[in-house]
């Protein structure tokens, strides 16, 4: 309903339900094509970063050909049993292994008491036992030969010293055997080109595939934005939990994403920045937009941050700055943060003019408010165009002007050709149109009409956001 | 899924689907019991204030026993049989008789040629007809001794001259009879009592009965708000939409629902404060928590406004004061209009003193940074408190405090004994509770969470804030 704020997106995916846009911040209109550099040596920077992997080697942890999951039991409140699930119910191109010290048979698949045991070629471990237990499973893995792990196991460096010293541990094996490793503490990997779905709680195929990746130190927050994604129609493409970060650290997943050929979006949830520069070079390398949550702002988040992922609190407005001169767009609430993944989807504004239309005065008025607000005009259109407009109308209730009030013109086809004459003037950059609609009545013309504005903003490279109301 | 700001909210209702809390200024915790009063003296002159009618006779406005709906005829594009569709569907309790010139029959009821001719007793007349015909219209209205209307037509003075000059002949004849009328330019009255609901939209029964009424200056705002309300699992109790308030005010409706037995919240949707002193003084004497939502802020906003609902903007910094001053609860977005409509259900917080409980750490952070944004604290738990919370976990991988990370326990059962546990404590005085579930496989067990919360809840007389996140 309200606060329209920054709303050029489209809620076209989801003409069922009330899509609400709210202000996000004027520069997302143009974020794909102009940077916002507030020091502009720092492009001069730009290159000099180190990048401890290669994409291309980065790539064989999110494509392995055979998985082995270790820490499967028979017993029903067996976690990592989550994990077979994920893998299964996603497709997984690859072959499946299962390990667990009791043995027994899970899913049709028998559980070996050992890495060492499994009869096939193996390159990846997902482990998934207690804590203690990590280093020895990790020779094993060494010893036959898998270079990559994801380590979903909790109780180490956020647990206190006693998990610090089998962190150390692990970092002896892995450096050892040439290990990489995603975690501890973390849900994994979920790949949608090749099901390859790490995560231990049971989520399925929870969303789509699209050209959205997500890199989260939270696995809990990371399957809240699985839920975003798949209630405003989003695809996913690649997404990460990457844990307490001992080995692989968030910018070099935010590295890979830049240049994996699948990811044109990319979402980033933080709760500690410990390479801030090495990030932000990153981040500012990337022709892709990326869109970034912050927690662990104050005192109080530190307090429970430092035992959950192990982070660390920075200076908040430190971050606001170096987010804005790395170009990485900041969220604050879930709202804004499925709105700017649509949004980032339309072209962009060239300008900062702006045409309202509405089926609803109100929403007009509210609309007007935000486009004001959000330092936006409302184009002044001359009296010929809006004579050229009234033409469609029935009735002369309603004073046209901009915002426009559809009022008792109820007429879709009416709605592209007036869209489409709006957007051919050369003093329009956007449009907003707000549609209040009865979906028992409506529902198959607005689907019509959204598929023609789609086609409609692409067509003069302008942006329409589509903000829609319905029961 | 992010910002939980004041979000001492419950999501029972809606188990299913992501709910958002998002901030709502930290009033809203104890809005219910305490009222912010910036001027003191402001209460003296409560009481003194004009109420132009008896809440007893403004009740036959909403409780009318025969309707007769003018302007309907044959035609399928003709607008007033929205208005028949919607009474129909609603089950109005009372008699419904259509007029229209051209006469015939419609919905299995005649369409008679005039209100004059209408062969029973009717006192309520709804009228949806070009402006020029409403002041005829009215006069045979008083002729046959109705005293109600409902104007639902456009064209008035929100389109110029001509419409204001009808506006006085309305005036004169609804003088002349003794007719007390809503609108012009509006979409009436919704009593879900009784189902007497007059938007000429054809909406139907869009949502639930229950105790909110909303009283607002826009009907497709008002249209908006009823989805909201339908989709937050929340009852409608009644709806006026004011439209140009030529005769009754904003203040005079705010007046009746405050004295209705029936309504035990109130929505105000607001582009033009005309007596804003009455109107405040009204709001002053409620007892009943008024959430207010006021638009036309700008300079933009008011351009569409004065052709919308002909309101003029006020100065946004006197509203928010005045809003203060009055115990209204100002809301900017819709998110946060759901949110605090569930809020007011909860028991007020007494203190500042919250305890924080997720099965997901991130977004224990995020709650924690939400927590401190709102001038919250997080209470410290006693050692020997956290050992007995211990108990209930099975391994012991997540360091105990506040916020509660719940790990790896997954048994709802003890949720339901640590929140009962933690809200004995003396030191706290609301819990936020932070559910991210698997619908397909935690649906149950989760509404009996819920349920069994809202028991907890209401024992100890303290808040528990339900965030849900599910697929």
């Amino acid at each position: 309903m309200f606060p329209l704020g920054n709303l050029l997106a489209r809620a076209c995916h989801r003409p069922q339900g009330v899509s609400i846009f709210q202000a996000g911040g004027p520069m997302t209109f143009c974020v794909p094509r102009v940077r916002v550099i507030l020091e502009p040596m720092a492009l001069a920077r730009v290159g000099s970063q180190r990048t401890a992997m290669e994409s291309q080697t980065m790539r064989e942890l999110f494509y392995p050909k055979s998985v082995v999951v270790v820490g499967v039991s028979t017993s029903p409140t067996n976690m990592a049993r989550g994990i077979v699930f994920n893998l299964t119910e996603c497709r997984f191109k690859g072959v499946i292994y299962q390990v667990g010290r009791s043995g027994g048979v899970f899913a049709g698949r028998r559980i070996y008491p050992s890495v060492l045991q499994v009869p096939d070629e193996l390159d990846m471990a997902v482990i998934l036992t207690p804590a203690p237990a990590v280093p020895g499973i990790l020779e094993e893995c060494g010893q036959r030969g898998i270079r990559w792990a994801i380590i979903e196991s909790g109780g180490f460096r956020e647990y206190g010293e006693v998990g610090r010293r089998i962190e150390e541990e692990i970092l002896k094996v892995a450096a050892k055997w040439g290990i990489r490793f995603v975690g501890p503490n973390c849900i994994g990997i979920i790949n949608m080109e090749n099901g390859f779905s790490t995560p231990f709680p049971p989520i399925g195929r929870m969303v789509k595939k699209g050209d959205i990746s997500v890199v989260t130190q939270s696995g809990g927050v990371g399957i809240s934005v699985l839920h975003l994604l798949a209630n405003e129609g989003l695809g996913l493409n690649k997404f990460v939990s990457v844990g307490n970060m001992l080995d692989i650290q968030t910018e070099q997943y935010l590295d890979f994403l830049i240049q994996d050929p699948g990811t044109k979006y990319i979402f980033l949830y933080l709760e500690g920045i410990r390479q801030g520069r090495s990030l932000m070079e990153v981040a500012m390398r990337s022709s892709k937009p990326i869109v970034a949550f912050k927690a662990n702002i104050g005192r109080m988040g530190k307090r429970i941050a430092s035992s959950h992922s192990a982070s660390l609190s920075s200076d908040d407005r430190v971050v606001d700055a170096a987010f804005r001169q790395a170009g990485i767009i900041r969220v604050h609430d879930a709202t804004t943060l499925g709105n700017d993944l649509k949004i980032l989807r339309l072209p962009p504004m060239r300008g900062r003019n702006l045409a309202i239309m509405s089926r609803s005065g109100g929403h007009a008025v509210i609309a007007a408010d935000a486009c004001e607000t959000s330092g936006l005009n409302l184009v002044e259109f001359p009296r010929e165009f809006l004579e050229q407009i009234e033409a469609h109308f029935r009735a002369s209730v309603i004073k046209l002007t901009n915002p426009l009030d559809l009022g008792d013109l109820f007429d879709m086809e009416v709605y592209a050709k007036i869209i489409d004459e709006i957007l051919a003037r050369p003093e329009v950059d956007g449009i907003v149109f707000l549609h209040t609609f009865h979906a028992a009545l409506e529902s198959q013309a607005s689907r019509e009409l959204f598929s023609r504005v789609i086609r409609l903003s692409q067509t003069h490279d302008k942006p329409v956001a589509l903000y829609v109301s319905t029961e």
